[in-house]
């Protein structure tokens, strides 16, 4: 006879003997599949002493290597042979389990079950997945933007997305790119899939932020709006189709493949608690609202490294005022239209100091260009012309009057505070008019207004001094003290080189890396994807610089600033907020170069606390 | 009576007294010109006691200040008094004149002489100007992106442009931005206006290299193709409607201004030849074609420190091979399309190498985005549709599968060269065919091959590996020996940062300050028109960074790169090839710094010939 077994359950990580076993056989009969073998108890009734002998040495084994064992042995006229042990492989769930129980057998101690867990399987547990025994029909691989799994109706546009929901229909929603317009489908749709874009690209961040599956860049699809359909070679795929998504790895497949929820058990919780006593570096989270602080706060973020104003601009029928704020004529207009504004963000911020229940919350100005608030269609620019009251030519030459060429590099960020201070003056009357508010109610609460895109230590000193005279008379007004911070986002390769000059100004630095991988080496997220993928492959790069922090080139230059920053204000908070600071790898980096916190989005504040504790150890 | 003299003519420099007085008058009478004063010869007539006295001082000041002097006198009851002296404001051409000839005197040696001349006065000597005394009716101002004066009929397309030369008429172009298509209308327009980008905007850079006038980034311009008309405000100017452009000022006037031509007399050229004999700095020039190199030989340039080979792409019919090439769906394809540009290739490098005559030449690789050769229009797509033999519907796909969100980040530079390694392959065999067919006349010559946009060694390595390939095939089959180089640019910041390994693979570096100012500052050379006026008007940088190198940014980036590129290959060969390297401050920096060499457009050579001696001295 011959068999295959497991000290413990590699599927569950139950402490329960486990394998199977064929008679007379061979080992690769067992492998092959060609014969059905027997589970492993059943030999406790075939051969009773073989079975007492087995159970022994695994034990033993398990004992002396303190590690779940995959062993293989065979049996030659009632005499037992073990062919082979190693350490075995076994499922996230399963990882979890074992190393919580090795600690409790006292087997192992806390450090060495934390140093088990691979960060990256964390992500199985925490996202719904595809049935490992379903069938899958892949039709084309895109970038694993998003993990999880998703299965929907196909639909072309946000609305669509929404009004599918309404009709209690799941849907993927299909885009050649997203766009801010499009997050509320965004929301209503199961699984994004777009035909453009890397690991940073809109719709990859945003579906991160919402936890929701995404495959991203998948370039062989040929989408067609018009005729509602998108083409993979000779295969069609119209509105309405069934197809299943695979944000783990990034496959798209015709029709419905069946799923398994997450489960994330008191293991989990265990364990990342153990993570918790030996973390040096603090976790916080990229999130814009009240419910993406709630998820977080869940996961285990102490603060929030990361809140981007610009999504509040989208919700409900804010996208009106912004855009007359946006086409107006002069400074007069805009600060009518903002003032429609303030009272809107205030609550926005209220609700998030709220939630975060006086934990740091980091609030970053508007960051992108202005042309992404307005409609881009002669159709809808001639609906909002008739909203607005003004011809459809004359919006037609101010929309077309904000396209950019190179909009990344455009006018944007703090480029926007310099040329409308209006906007950041609004915004800064929010945040703080909310922060009085929690203060007045008792609750604690410093927020950290964070600056983006400087490239100049001018740019800073002549934003904060805008700021900090509508603060001042904010709380002369309110007749209240309140601390605060002020402080910038190093995305821009000038801002780390010339670090020292901004630390004077920026009471902290919050490394957005997904620019400043985009200005260090030069790549566009959105772009990337047509060179990047044989990059990667051909190992120009290890990995896609999007994904791991490209620790020689970007990393270099974060060195470079932290090193100057430190040199010029040496208690400067240092944090990062990329999508980097979620990444395994890219974390580690973090905590060895001396930041404060990572910040990340709701879903990978586990992965992040447990990485923060393995770079300790 | 009261008077203002010169001891020289700050107009043309002569030696010869030069100045007005009036008679019964304070000294303001002379300034406000209510009286017409007579030329102070006449004072000769009037005065002659007096006159003596004022030539003995004015000789005597000058030999005391070995400059020539701007004095004011006035006479009381036939009484000299000199209220003042100071030195005095002069044309370019006065002070050539006037420098050159105190040297003959014996006033100043040569240093002096040379520390004199303001090199951004050279400009005015190079290029036509606008008479001073001429009517300007001034209806916009844009950016002053290429100096000189140019009147012309207005046309709104490349090919209106070509026909109306072809005509006899002079034309400006003025377009909302240029793109290589364009090249052939710009050089038939005498000087272009553009709506958008800035200082080394497609226009700007390619009308520097023509010496052609351009006035860039008139946002107030509303142009409409459509009805071939554009407006400023009220103002309506049509095509045919005469415009006249100030490309040192920026200024747009409505009809035709007066112009002066430009001189450059023997005064000149003894000043740049004294000027070599201190210079350590070489200077090459920014040249695609042996007409630009024979212009800047003129101009005194050692070498070529950028040939651009796409350029070449554009002329004649070659851009139907090209988008042949770009087109075609598989490597036979376009190594088919190469094939026929091979030949034409050569030839262009053969012109080039034969102008340099020996001096040294750098030919950089196929650098712009693949879409910049295709048409955008629907009319053209179809045209070149049915020249093709294919379906509008295939190519308009294809186009559109090319588009990019940020070009500038995209698929561009070495990144073509990994994923169409068969590009680079017949650009290289061009060059190395050339250079052999020259060197077989007898002629040295050593090409210098470089690669645009690298940001990692890996790129490089890669490419050099595939060019040494190809080189020494050819070589062989020639039964040749040559010597040649293979470089870099550093234009992307990860390259500067990791300057160490890239100077393991390249024996040369080239700033290209260009896309490393647009990296380093995240600025868009086309878009930051919008913002970087305001900029600088508030002095958050001193000076527009694609003018004047941004010495404590960028430059802080190239020095990190000089430092580790000399460490790990002490005799690594350094220049610069961007815009900034002819402009004064910029070039005195990298003298500083300890470059071999600049590069820049033909008319910028002497400027850079005079900054790089007067950096040495």
């Amino acid at each position: 006879g011959t068999g295959v077994c497991f000290s413990r359950n590699p599927a569950t990580g139950e402490r329960k003997f486990y394998g199977e076993f064929l008679i007379n056989a061979q080992g690769e009969d067992v492998v092959a599949g060609v014969r059905t073998p027997q589970e492993i108890e059943e030999l406790n009734n075939v051969m009773p002493k073989v079975y007492g002998e087995i159970t022994d040495i695994y034990k033993n084994l398990e004992v002396h290597f303190k590690e779940m064992q995959d062993m293989e042995f065979t049996i030659q006229e009632g005499k037992l042979f073990f062919l082979q042990t190693r350490t075995g492989k076994r499922t996230a769930a399963a990882a979890l389990k074992i190393a919580v129980d090795m600690v409790t057998e006292g087997l192992i101690d806390k450090k060495t079950a934390l140093l088990r867990i691979d960060p990256n399987q964390l992500d199985q547990l925490l996202h719904p997945a595809f049935d490992p025994k379903a069938e899958r029909n892949v039709i084309a691989k895109g970038l694993n933007a998003s993990p999880g799994a998703a299965v929907g109706k196909v639909v072309f546009t946000a609305e669509e997305a929404v009004h599918m929901k309404e009709m209690g229909e799941k849907t993927i929603l299909v885009r050649v790119e997203t766009s801010p317009e499009d997050i509320a489908g965004m929301d209503a749709a199961k699984g994004i899939l777009t035909a453009r874009g890397g690991a940073t690209s809109h719709a990859a961040v945003v579906a991160r932020g919402m936890g929701k599956c995404c495959v991203a860049g998948c370039s062989r699809l040929a989408i067609d709006y018009a005729s509602k359909q998108f083409k993979v070679g000779s295969t069609v795929v119209k509105e309405g189709d069934w197809i299943s998504l695979d944000g783990t790895s990034g496959e798209v497949m015709l029709g419905q493949v069946k799923t398994i929820d997450p489960e994330l058990g008191s293991n989990f919780s265990t364990l990342m608690e153990w993570a918790d006593t030996y973390r040096k570096l603090k976790v916080r989270t990229n999130a814009d609202t009240p419910k993406d602080s709630d998820v977080a706060r869940k996961f285990g973020a102490e603060g929030i490294g990361l809140c981007r104003t610009e999504h509040m601009f989208f919700e409900g029928n804010r996208i009106d005022a912004v855009r007359e704020m946006i086409l107006s004529e002069d400074k007069a207009g805009r600060e009518k239209a903002l003032s429609k504004l303030l009272p809107m963000q205030k609550g926005d911020f209220v609700g998030i100091f709220k939630s975060m229940a006086g934990l740091p919350v980091t609030i970053r100005l508007l960051d992108p260009p202005l042309h992404e608030f307005l409609p881009h269609k002669d159709s809808e620019v001639e609906a909002l012309a008739k909203d607005m009251g003004v011809s459809f030519e004359v919006l037609k030459q101010r929309v077309s009057s904000l396209h950019e060429f190179n909009p990344m590099l455009g006018h944007r960020g703090c480029r926007l505070g310099i040329t409308y201070p209006e906007i950041y003056d609004m915004q800064v009357r929010a945040i703080i008019q909310a922060a009085i508010e929690i203060k007045k109610s008792g609750q604690d609460i410093v927020p950290e207004i964070m600056i983006p895109l400087v490239g100049h230590v001018q740019e800073l000193s002549t934003l904060k001094a805008n700021a900090i005279k509508v603060i001042e008379a904010e709380l002369t007004a309110a007749g209240i003290k309140l601390e605060y911070m002020i402080g910038t986002m190093i995305e821009v390769p000038r801002a780390a080189i010339t670090a020292d000059e901004v630390a004077n100004e920026a009471e902290f630095f919050s490394f957005g890396t997904n620019d400043l991988t985009q200005m260090t080496c030069g790549f566009s997220r959105d772009d990337s994807g047509s060179f990047l993928g044989q990059y990667v492959e051909e190992g120009i790069y290890e990995k896609d610089p999007f994904q791991a922090l490209d620790q020689s080139g970007v990393g270099e230059v974060m060195k470079i600033a932290i090193e100057k920053g430190k040199k010029a204000r040496p208690d400067i908070k240092l944090g990062i907020c990329g999508e980097h600071g979620g990444e395994p790898s890219s974390v580690e980096f973090c905590h060895n170069v001396g930041l404060n916190y990572v910040s990340c989005s709701p879903f990978r504040v586990p992965i992040a606390r447990l990485v923060g504790a393995q770079a300790v150890l």
